[in-house]
């Protein structure tokens, strides 16, 4: 067997402190800039968190079971509303995590019926895509005038 | 054992995927931007990619043999020298992780003399910066008016 760079408990707890960290963005946020503000015709923070939320437990549950749920809603939602979710996923992931088959991370899925690749890239996948948009973010915080949680912070 | 998420080949391949992407976001600045232009008083991102080469492969010999290399001059340089750098880091960084000791990302080191961890962490850690300042750029490269190159092409 080869050797280990990282096990699936110390990678779930890497991408919850990364979620944390998130969690700590979306609050930053003003609730009436969540939705409203963007640099350079982008996406709104809001708009992001949501894509976010899309991926993260759907992406856990897909990999256990191979079923791939589609059917989270991204029309806007409040800033607590949206805290409330990311809670809820948080709580789910963690329970879901543990029921990963054994080897399956080196195995190749179609996530969500269209991304195809090894398992350990469509989890490598969701979390990069979550720090990309939350780098985003920081520049929004910035441009608002507000100060963005520190990056290294993950508790 | 516990069971892998990712063996040390497949996190190296996958690390090297995000810096070709970023590679791509370097030369997408013209050249008198990538040291003047930011967005919110933030830095440019020609100092932001001096940061990933300070960090990257000194990172590397660092977890093989526990000498932290901080002399990396962040001066500011031309696109075409900066892109040079970034080769020769990417070449030396292939050259040195297969000598990175068998169960070393399971120990904690302290990086650089001061930021200490689980060696997965640390190495995630500089990815995750990567990541987390070109999130940075992709918005500087729209607020230019530039279409940056997708986010999940990593050939």
């Amino acid at each position: 067997m080869s050797d280990t760079f990282i096990t699936p408990e110390a990678l779930l707890e890497h991408w919850q402190g990364h979620r944390r960290l998130t969690r700590r963005v979306i609050e930053a946020f003003p609730d009436d800039k969540l939705f409203t503000f963007s640099v350079g015709s982008m996406r709104p923070f809001g708009a992001l968190a949501l894509e976010m939320l899309s991926i993260a437990l759907p992406m856990v549950r897909g990999i256990v079971d191979d079923e791939w749920d589609t059917s989270f809603s991204r029309e806007e939602r409040s800033k607590s509303e949206i805290l409330r979710l990311w809670d809820d996923a948080t709580q789910q992931m963690n329970a879901t995590w543990p029921k990963v088959p054994r080897g399956r991370f080196q195995q190749t899925m179609k996530a969500f019926g269209q991304y195809e690749g090894k398992v350990h890239d469509l989890v490598l996948y969701a979390i990069d895509n979550e720090i990309h948009h939350r780098g985003q973010g920081y520049v929004y915080l910035r441009a608002l005038g507000i100060e963005p949680p520190p990056f290294y912070e993950r508790i």
